[in-house]
């Protein structure tokens, strides 16, 4: 019973697959293989648009990735206080590009709520030589609370800019999560709503390690900043067929949608026999593969007892994950071993 | 025939497989599973020394981490002219070591010669201001003419900077295939010669991509800081297991060595074979797995006819890499199409 | 009647004088002149301790500087969301310190409360490589609201931090204010209770522009460093004499202290006079030489129209900002211009 | 006899006069004032063209300021060997850059030679991403061994450069000894010449401390990029209007001229005198206020006996600095000196 984080669990079976079928001859580096080239146009299927992508190999690497070409040294990012890019990337964000400055938001469920947005503009005066402008609004999606943004709340996010040199990112992650919980396209959930580039991950629902950063056309033009910005930042890979392979199994046959819809169908039974507990109460939204509860102390240590495995959120609440590879027989084993 | 790089070869099988035998079950996330403490442990008994590891996806990675913890800012690094670190990496050092500025030397056969170094130092004193004092000297092994130093080399360079808070830094993205071509140790080839920090790269001689930083105990007091450097600069994998498998692998059974010996003795049967054509002339002493030729261009052309692929280096000679997977029957034929 | 800003005061005459007695003959550059040996001398005696300055030419450079050698790339700075270092100086903290991270705090009158620090404090913490750890508090005295901390208000902070291995830096761009205000020695205010770091601000205060870092004896090994930064800054002026003759002469006979003593005093005036209108609420302790105060817009409008200058501060509050030459003219003026 | 740096000489009385006579009443600061607008306009009329201008303290800082607005991160600097931005500046350009890599070049009397301009050109390609392409090109006039660049050797380097997209940076530290002994128009020697941005040094011509950095029309689209620069780098001064009333006073009847002549004609002088001297070889074309010698060791010896100060440089050279105050009779002193 791990239910500690999706990155934990092991890569889908089909994806060591596809490493063992690319690894025959030669291959050219650095991207200009034929595997890179045909993910970047299923990419353009998928998201139904031009789009540049460039790969890397966490997370926390393709968010500070794109934000280095979206926002200069002397700009501002304004994210949700709780943001892995704010709290969990040790200043991956300000180092990549070059000290821009973090604007923590509030909200409720991780969700940058409109009025903190607008107090935040408002207080944040354009053309104003002694304060960093607002060039960046980060959205992740699925939240740090496992809550998502509909392609309505990030269009109406979005909107708030429009009389700024600014653009839109958006953590995701979870974004496989995200999508499959709010049934729209890909597309609804980026560009038509607004986000200029995407931080598409794969590492969390069933790759090696296995991310994507997408700009869509609006931004296209700052390709080869990212590229560069790739290469001096250390993630070039030289063999990089062996991370685009990844990429193609995964994007195949929908298998990156079933392992999302897996997974979040394990964490909504997970919220529920959770919920029927005397005493627990889950906080937020279940949006995707996660859920956060508050569970009374002698239940908490049951669980662990049992050999369960989540952690303690700063908030005093529980995490648990769930992934690809959770199986009902776990999640039915946590809620017996409360009850126990 | 492929000659273009090293990095254009696949991965050894074995380390597929070992990709595979990884992927069963959880595991701990960010370096702390099994696999890596092992390889750990492993390094320790193949260096025979206490040290401190860290992986990264690429050599320019590894390289600009290390540097990043033996040179502050506002230092300078001594390096070949033509080294990696100052031609080819996008000015990585530069942005991990928040602005260090390099030094090109000088030196026969891309290997510092003692005569430019101290000229360096001679140049750059210590204690005054204005100036970026020498904080690294860095050697690459192989350096970029396919040219090893041997310990004593080694020892002679790093015993220059005695007087000087320096350290000494070895790209050794092709450290396997200097190590069997000088029959020495590598410990003997490391810190028994002064170096601090070595960049162990992998992937260049059979892994998919797998780079390791090892700070030797002179500098192991480093390693906090290298570790919040690699995550801030998206270096450490979530699922890391899948670096660790491969290094083991790699590791295993001298697998390495192995594989650095065929690539080596591919090398200097091409040399050989290339030495004997009419007009060419072969550059560089062959240490490793890199031969450099100048070529009459009817040759070069018959060659390219054949279907050879090799890269024109910037003095106008020509590079040619082998690998462990470069078959005997690609260098006869090689040598073939040059003479036909 | 300008009460913009203290920094659009004139310098005191003064200060003028000490330039051109020190515009004679040849000196060293970059420090070494004479001037600046008796400044620190003299500070020594002020301060009670051993200690370490540079000089630079403005409140943001000073800070930056400080901070730069306070926290690693990788660290954390609490500070108070109204800081001048987090609102107002366009990113300098995180160029300088190479992407640190600030993390903004809350506190009534724009001092860190307890609560907020115990807070942050709890949610950030050591040895987890995700997070970037607190490496410095950061406390501005005056703060941006014109309140003060006394020393026991700064130890209580600083001692929420001796657990870890964190400093304190104090922005003291109106240090004498403060001081001067709350009857206590520098060294009361500093290091006696627990400060680190001093930016010891004279522009403000009477000086055309001249700033002070101050390394005290807990942190003075880093002396190097910061001359490293402040050269690398470009803040090490080669006529530096020039700035350090300010310092002497505004040092000399206390006039340091007689400048903020009448700016004090003419904001505590003109908080009563605003007092005393209808409708008109001050909003902070005046501690030093600014006063907050709501103003009913037909007031704030007569004072305009009569010709007075301030700031309409982001909460909607006017800012009103004394200085050593505003006369009681002045502030007799703009009462007036409230009430006709 | 003080000949170890213009930087040791006092600064002009009439620059002291003028900031007595800036310092009269309320001010706008940070840039906004009038003093700073005439002289925008002032240098508008000097340089026959549009453009903008901000100062600074220092050249390191002027250099670095006009350079992190013409090249990115991940761009190179071709300069000389040995340039003051590659020798001098502690890795400032490094820094404001955010780690862009300087390209050390070589040319007779520290002059780029157009072969080793080609030579680097030809070596590094634009659009490989392995490789930081060359954004700027900076040349130092005058250059460090005090030869000046003329206009048709600024036009030539600078149409190297036509197919890229670089730009052309002028270190002008001693631009107006250049200009006098060039006898040319500031116009001839920058923007018609192919200088696309120009540090304008005061400091070493008589100033206390004042440096401009001026954007030409073709690059004035990154003034706003260059004013948050010089605000996060701190060196937006807040009572700004006694740096502009420095450059006032400078320019005015041309007196900044009039030093610069004063300077060269004293420097013409020495190396009359020197050359005069049995042993003593002036090494460079004497174009400025600067002369460097090689003088057999008793005559230095006698020359420091007499009380005369100057510097041994890296070669083993004699530099000799004179200024805007070097008298007759110290040139006299010094020759003297040698001789008895």
């Amino acid at each position: 019973m791990n239910f500690l984080s999706d990155t934990t669990a092991p890569a889908h079976p089909r994806l060591i697959e596809a490493l063992a079928a690319a690894n025959t001859g030669y291959a050219p580096s650095y991207g200009a293989d034929e595997i890179s080239a045909r993910v970047e146009a299923r990419l353009k299927d998928i998201f139904e648009c031009d789009l540049k992508v460039v790969f890397a190999v966490s997370g926390t690497a393709s968010n500070a990735l794109a934000l280095s070409v979206l926002c200069p040294p002397h700009g501002a990012i304004l994210c949700h206080d709780e943001a892995h890019i704010h709290r969990d990337e040790r200043g991956a964000p300000e180092f990549y590009t070059g000290g821009a400055k973090l604007i923590p938001l509030l909200g409720d469920h991780a969700r940058i709520s409109l009025e903190s947005l607008d107090n935040a503009l408002e207080q944040i005066p354009e053309g104003f030589v002694h304060t960093s402008p607002v060039r960046v609004l980060s959205l992740s999606n699925l939240s740090e609370s496992g809550t998502a943004y509909r392609p309505a709340d990030v269009a109406d996010r979005a909107a708030r800019l429009t009389d700024r040199p600014a653009v839109v990112h958006m953590d995701g992650a979870r974004f496989s999560n995200a999508l499959v919980s709010l049934g729209c396209t890909p597309a609804e959930l980026t560009w038509k709503s607004g986000v200029d580039a995407l931080c598409f991950g794969a590492t969390k629902n069933g790759a090696l390690g296995a991310e994507a950063v997408i700009l869509f056309p609006s931004v296209m033009d700052r390709f080869e900043t990212l590229q560069a910005h790739q290469k001096r930042g250390g993630h070039m890979a030289p063999k990089i067929r062996f991370m685009a392979a990844q990429f193609e199994a995964w994007l195949d046959d929908d298998l990156w949608l079933q392992l999302a819809r897996t997974a979040n169908e394990r964490a909504t039974a997970l919220a529920a026999g959770l919920s029927a507990l005397d005493g627990v109460t889950v906080l937020h939204p279940v949006d995707g593969n996660e859920v956060f509860a508050r569970i009374p102390e002698p239940i908490a240590n049951r669980m662990r007892a049992a050999g369960a495995g989540f952690y303690q959120w700063p908030d005093g609440s529980a995490r648990f994950v769930t992934s690809w590879c959770t199986t009902p027989e776990e999640v039915a084993a946590l809620t017996l071993s409360a009850a126990s």
